[in-house]
């Protein structure tokens, strides 16, 4: 078996053998087939596809190409949540105490953030004290304890992935549902939970942009959960508006907090409450959920779970009833709308890159993070708003970019219409 | 302009534009593009294409990208040769001292030969003393006073296309019209002659396995020709049946000097003649050109141009008249006909892996070859050939693989028919 075999059975459009693909990631793995030649295939991949059974191989060599975890001591249902990405994206801090609550345990690893789209890392990071990187003997201590476990990927998880993945960025190969379904799979299979929910999201601030193409990641997604037998299910998730009114990272656990004080925001709701009503469906525990969800919100339980968690991750769990404990930013600009009407779309791309260039986010790897940065927003899809009226307002201290621009990139992404416009719906499917 | 987005265009079947083209072939020749990027776009071009403008750029790019070669100072008609590369192809010592003969200024550049085709450099390499390695000043100076000069490339000629190369054969993405095309006429185009005759081979022993892909590539080869403003014409030609009767480097140069002595080799004289004619007439000297070919052998002045140009060269031009001065084999092996009928094949391919494995040509670039080795034919294809005759004599001292499998593999070349069969017409189609 050779490389330059396989690079071109797949150029002419061939189907690769479980041999093959384990040839491939191995060498990639070890480092012995050079990236001249990965980054052949992975073009030839991305133009000619790759069907489920070789999709499939890809996935699981992926996952083995390095430690894979065992949380076979830690009792109880363990289910994750994997989110393809949104802006204002704060869902699994409400989701994991919710579950957790409930009786589900919920193991996640998370990364900082790059581009429009923030990271749970950045975020979790910005509550004072708390610890994003913990050892395995940690993880799975607050696991056991908490019923929450969050951290920084410290084990050599799917290192092929990674390196895949870095070629990938450089070469215009990561439009490809099966290198996306790989990677993505790979790497949550490797965690060890039992159940997983994937929250494909559509739309101007989404790696999909079509709904279509979302559903198809989804089912090519789900189609890989045999390569470890774990249970699964898909939303499909509209992300053409950003997920609630806050986007930066401070400003988001402020939102986590107060919905799970109560109050109602329809969208970080609607879809909160879908994610751990599935999640007890995959554990068997589906009765009345969407009931006892709301209770678990009504009578504290799943604010005191978060307190729990923020407090064993040696956070300051005073915050949630003290937000001046968080960093804040000196300035605040306020942004009016032009007209009066409806509200027919917030762009979350330009949202969230105007919260990037309040440096809530990066632009590269290497730079550093105001967490009291961001925006946040008065008004949403569907919503009136009076000429002069606020409809957003900017948080920061500094900024990558001149204020202006950033303030005619966050006014741009506003549409006012002088017709009544439906409210958003985030949840457009849910894929089995 | 960046190198993603050049590559995500032509991922997505996009047409790259001039600027786009020279900042790849730019980037390639300076080495600020790695190669990973390079083979992610090459595979891009493999799959999508690219039309004879981008092609015509490509082809540009390449050629300014190293030295290119002024011949101004010689005067006449400069006329090169290009084969896509055959077995038994000993044209070019046929072609060389015709043309020169008949006032043709023939510069050649040429190169060692890898896997079953020869190369020109071997063959001539062959002649006792023969350099096949001139200055530029040596070259000219052979030109101007012999009317032949060839020379392996010294200058810095088309840098971009041996990095390109190199990595195209080991990334799968040779087989492409538009890469072949730049990589062959931007190499000709920088060499400095006024025409060029195409010489596009197709069959079992060719790079393009139909007459159709022969006729696509010549197609493509000429719509090149503006980028210097050279005149061009291609030959389509059968490569299915070796060339020639001897296939290997002494053999090979001595049946150039039989055919130029009177020998009616007839498909070497079918091309030879039709090439010449075709430089003849490219330099608008057309007129009876057959009859003065023709007449150029029987009176001797190409045999006596080819004794000049060896001589110029530092070889010993005696071996015209006494083969014993060339290398030769201690064994040689009779193969005989297993039964009665007409020879309907001859696969080239066979024959020339033979001749590889008899240590006449090279498996690897660092093997050393035997000049006196290859194969000798006894019949061609239409010829009727009686059971137990001589069908082809493998000369040799020493082999690569077992001497069993050279026979096996060589009598497997060779079909016989009951039926008679036509003897092959070389050249399919002249395009101009």
């Amino acid at each position: 078996m050779d490389m330059v075999s396989i690079i071109r059975k797949k150029r002419d459009k061939g189907k690769l053998t479980k041999e093959e693909i384990y040839f491939f990631i191995n060498g990639v793995t070890e480092g012995t087939i050079p990236d001249y030649q990965t980054s052949a295939l992975l073009m030839a991949i991305v133009l000619n596809g790759m069907d489920e059974e070789e999709t499939y191989y890809l996935t699981e060599a992926m996952m083995k190409s390095g430690d894979i975890l065992d949380l076979s001591e830690v009792e109880g249902f363990k289910c994750d949540k994997h989110s393809t990405g949104g802006v204002g994206d704060k869902i699994t801090m409400i989701i994991a105490p919710l579950a957790a609550s409930l009786g589900i345990k919920v193991p996640m690893f998370s990364g900082p953030g790059l581009g429009h789209t923030g990271g749970t890392t950045d975020k979790l990071d910005s509550i004072p004290g708390f610890k994003t990187l913990l050892t395995e003997e940690e993880f799975i201590e607050s696991l056991k304890k908490v019923g929450i476990a969050n951290s920084i990927q410290s084990k050599n998880i799917t290192p092929a992935d990674k390196k895949l993945y870095a070629l990938r960025d450089v070469t215009a190969t990561v439009e490809s549902i099966p290198l996306i379904t790989a990677s993505i799979m790979s790497k949550k299979l490797a965690c060890g939970a039992d159940g997983l929910i994937l929250d494909v999201k559509f739309g101007k601030g989404a790696f999909m942009k079509t709904k279509e193409d979302a559903e198809n990641l989804a089912k090519s997604l789900l189609k890989m959960a045999p390569v470890r037998n774990i249970k699964a299910v898909a939303l499909i998730d509209d992300m053409n508006e950003p997920l609630g009114y806050n986007i930066g990272n401070a400003l988001e656990i402020i939102e986590t907090f107060e919905v799970l004080k109560g109050k109602k925001v329809d969208d970080l709701l609607e879809v909160s409450v879908e994610i751990v009503k599935r999640m007890l469906e995959l554990k068997g525990d589906g009765e009345n959920a969407e009931e006892r969800i709301y209770k678990a919100i009504e009578d504290g339980s799943a604010l005191k779970k978060y307190a729990e968690w923020i407090e064993f991750s040696g956070g300051t769990p005073e915050v949630i009833n003290d937000y001046s404990l968080f960093p804040s930013c000196e300035n605040k600009t306020d942004i009016k709308a032009e007209k009066s009407g409806y509200v027919s779309e917030i762009n979350s791309y330009s949202i969230g890159m105007s919260a990037v260039y309040l440096k809530a986010g990066r632009l590269k790897k290497e730079d550093t993070i105001d967490y009291g940065a961001g925006v946040v927003l008065n008004k949403k899809v569907g919503d009136c708003v009076e000429k002069g009226e606020t409809i957003l307002t900017l948080h920061y201290n500094d900024t990558r970019i001149p204020l202006n621009e950033i303030i005619f990139l966050a006014k741009s992404a506003f549409s006012i219409s002088s017709e009544k416009v439906e409210k958003t719906k985030r949840i457009a499917k849910v894929v089995k």
